[in-house]
């Protein structure tokens, strides 16, 4: 048995963790012969492979991103190499010529909707979800989630401090486009007074009251902001600056717009953190180690099991799989009743509206 | 309405995360007058309270320990102070005496079957699992045992490096009484080459062969034991181990006992460190900080509610509640054919038979 | 012997340590009273103080930022709140209605500059350094400098593992507006490819080429940047954007700018993280809470010796006391053949010139 | 030019960023060819040597440990492999065989002796200090302190949580055989009741009198005792434990002995936790990543300088360096009157006597 695995999108706390598991349990349990495809989807289209073996996954459980490397872009149905040209054929056939049994994919909703039509033709492929977002759909939580969750809410400790011995207002500008997990738990986490995500449009009104009394006593106020959190009203020009913004990882800027508009209603200085990419870096928490191992080695039992075209899931605290077609493309946003979402108003943070 | 809440047994990161949840919740939902009672169920008995409200539970959230105070020993039924005597009728009239419309407790499974006592005795109680151990029953995961995970990881990341460089064989002791879960899911995130857990009596040829195998390259191997684990056939040893230990906490001692076991196998020096009260103090991780504040916020809605007798309780990813008297008195422990044990064993990881 | 203690300025981690140390040490050596002055110099113009006991200094020796708060544009010689008339007088007089024998300033060089004029006001003051940037003239180090440059090298450490899996160049701004200090030794500790600092003027040809060699392997790059870093030739504009700075703290923005400016020279994808206010805040470092604790008792020996006009300082390994006023207004450049200068060259990292 | 580089006694972080920093510095510097000598003179002896250059020591700097691997116990002079046959000319012959033009020795005391005897035979040596305990002869700080100091603060930081919420007496054992600056260090950054060091002989009823009188308020109690404190009239007894330890590195045992003295004084429970071997693994602190890089690159320009027999030192601010035959078999003791003391007796903390 011949088995290949790439890591493909934004790397994430955890890849290594799965590469390890998924490779140590294919050899272990089925002698299988394992080979690492270099840098995403650009590894099959370029021709870029290694072997991976025992020795090569040795001591990679903590390390940070992936040893494969990644690429954000490298798209083999719209390979960004040769103007935008269908190359998808001649990866399948180097996956052919390979003679790999299987593909493992780690990856988000654009790897898995690759990864879907991949399958289609003909290649025999396995998902694990990976996202730091935590806004893949079918499955509750990822790796990296946790990991990033925790830099947050460390830098929220932090800027708590700086906060009250200034009587100011912190703003802290989070990762999360489409979904505010990372906002809502971070911001639970760090204490947060305002936490403000996608899926709930804010007022500037209310959020500047809030900021308001809780100044005057005097206070000081610490807000935590997902990067497509956005005003009433405020859709269409959001949605405009996602389709044109350069950086297919990172928007920015929603902090720093945010505090333009705060500072007028407001005597006390207001501040912005941008916190960026050192939320995705570094080595995972050790509850994102354990889920990337449990997710890889559930994705050598796919493969075991010649159950293609399926993708790890984690659903409550049972690790499944679901079909990838139903995956590929669909994000899991925050619900409006959830009941996080109800703890973190009852406990007196504006959620802005 | 008046609420009393308490913290009992053994202190566990996240206790001040719950307590001010329900604070807040209780003061912000139904402006609730909430108390304190201080020192466990010895705050009942000897009538130490004190009021909480907004400002009291500011800035608690991720401190360690309980700001409450708790007691290890302290059951009114057999009331330690006393000889023994059963002061739970005096307990109850004093909590009418504050005229009490509920009292919040949050514990482990022993302060669980206080609670449910006491609740026949016509105490409206609602109840908060606690275990650092992870081994309540009908609750997945509690606060805390993430917090514990961390820190053993963190000393396994550490102990590794010292272990690669003299090729030694460490060995790290961890809590765990009767469950394996800290072990275990530490173990996988240290990246340990042996796991040994309660529910799984090892062989002391089956770890020395193991160990004699890595030495032997030369290389090093990595050892995480349960303070509860222990060899085939000594079951009745251990019982008695456990039933004569002074300290309700910590056994301690299973790690320098499998150092003498091992080191006769081994030219390599075998080194223990048993890890201590460290996995119980400190700050809580994020997760934990999240999972606390749920918990409370869940307790608040059961007291508005009404719903007495139950203790909230993670199932999956749902925060639902369960009857306390079914929980009082029973352990989760690691199934034989859990995910994770396989996942380890096909990962390489010896668990010791 | 009643004794006033403020803080100044930024908010640093050990102000709490020190304020702890002084006090403590006042009272069990002197059986002094302590005042705290609130919000910096703005506490003795606007009259707002509170005593300090040892119970209000317990506890917040591992507590960032300042418990007495500060302020960053408080000068009674300047009084921003009455368009910056001199309310020194009004200041002095206050502090002998207080009856305080002496007022322990910790700050940094503008503060001291206040602390000074107000000391030849015949105001009793002692001084303690602050400075993250630990640019204070006369002083080797000070506390706060260790925690940010725990801080700056944790997060290049994770910037590390996405420039790897990304094949990247990855630019990390740091604090640094005058003095390179922080960039240079958390370039040093986190690995940087790059360092670039005030002191020395950078060439973007120098950078870019460095990049492009480094990048064509294939492989990434990893660049530290002080704030106040700029091109060779650039000094002009760089001191009008300092001039024009709206927040005394940070600058912001050259690394976007040498982003900028190196994208044309390279295919790879080149991306900024400005690191912000979570360099200052949070719990100090051992270190730090060690020279706090230091700096404080050796602070309260000056004002026991009656040695007015001094300002603790570090040099060597000896703690001892320098003259205020020469300390006021100058700071502590990195020298251009320092030690860890030529350290960094010999080790193949790029300073930019 | 050929150079030679070993690790000798125990393992530390900061290790591999002295391999780091003399390898690349003098392959930048002047094109030497280096070698790395595995598991310290045991490499020397059994003929274990690796090739080292700039990919081998790639991504190095922030691991605990080193590399090359290291050996407590082998002595050429007194080899224990040959029943303590002297093989040192063996030894010297094998460098001289590889054309060693000098060879870089970082280790401690006992070490450094090795050193010196070995430099007397005709071996060009340069030394690097290294001891975790920070007791070296001649220099102010070593690397791997502060990451050890950090370690137990941390570690103070969590049992002060459980001993405030179980009004404990919480002990914790800290390394520091013959020197207390460890324990002294942690103990004022982690706030310690009580600090007990070798250098100070402690009376138990000077001990038992402050836990008693903190005890009573309700109160809790925090005691950091070095593994080489013992009580006053007790030194005949240590020496003797001392001489009779099993392991090198850890004596152990002094804080469960401190607890048994103290329990009959207390009514309040008395608990122990021996930090162990964590202390000294894992990544360093950024502090000490810096430390050891400089150390590493002095140590290469007295090679470039043919400075033989000296070791590298801090000196106040100053790296420089000092004979080896200075520092061989000589301890830097906690002086009775150092500043710390005096501070630390000033804030109220114990020292036992």
């Amino acid at each position: 048995m011949h088995i290949g695995i790439l890591t493909g999108g934004g790397d994430c706390p955890g890849l290594n963790a799965v590469i390890r598991a998924v490779t140590l349990a294919l050899i272990n349990e089925c002698g299988a012969r394992v080979t690492g495809i270099e840098r995403g989807f650009l590894g099959l289209v370029e021709r870029q492979v290694r072997p991976l073996d025992a020795a090569a996954v040795s001591g990679i459980l903590a390390q940070g991103g992936t040893i494969l490397g990644t690429h954000n872009r490298c798209d083999p149905f719209h390979y960004f190499g040769e103007n935008g040209a269908d190359v998808s054929l001649r990866t399948v056939a180097f996956a052919c010529e390979l003679e790999l049994d299987a593909l493992v994919v780690i990856g988000g909703d654009g790897t898995m909707a690759i990864a879907d039509r991949l399958g289609r033709l003909g290649l025999p492929v396995v998902g694990v979800p990976k996202t730091i977002d935590n806004d893949l759909y079918l499955t509750d939580r990822t790796f990296g989630f946790d990991s990033a969750v925790a830099v947050v809410a460390e830098s929220l400790d932090r800027l708590e401090t700086t906060a009250r011995s200034h009587g100011r207002v912190m703003i802290a500008e989070t990762m999360g486009r489409y979904a505010g997990w990372i906002a809502l738990e971070a911001g639970i986490a760090g204490g947060a007074d305002v936490i403000l995500i996608p899926e709930l449009p804010y007022r500037i009104e209310v959020v500047a009251a809030l900021c308001q009394q809780r100044q005057s006593q005097p206070g000081h106020t610490l807000i935590c902001i997902a990067e497509g959190a956005h005003p009433v009203d405020a859709g269409q020009v959001v949605a405009r600056r996602l389709a044109d913004s350069p950086d297919p990882i990172r928007l920015g800027g929603v902090g720093a717009l945010l505090a333009q508009q705060l500072q007028p209603f407001l005597e006390s200085e207001v501040r912005t953190t941008l916190l960026g990419h050192v939320q995705r870096g570094g080595s995972p928490t050790a509850f994102d180690r354990v889920l990337a191992t449990q997710f890889g080695w559930e994705a050598a039992q796919l493969v075991k099991q010649g159950r293609f075209g399926r993708m790890v899931a984690l659903q409550g605290a049972t690790c499944t799989s679901v079909p990838i077609s139903e995956v590929a493309g669909r994000n899991r946003l925050v619900p409006a009743e959830h009941d996080l979402l109800q703890a973190a108003r009852s406990l007196g943070v504006s959620l802005g509206s």
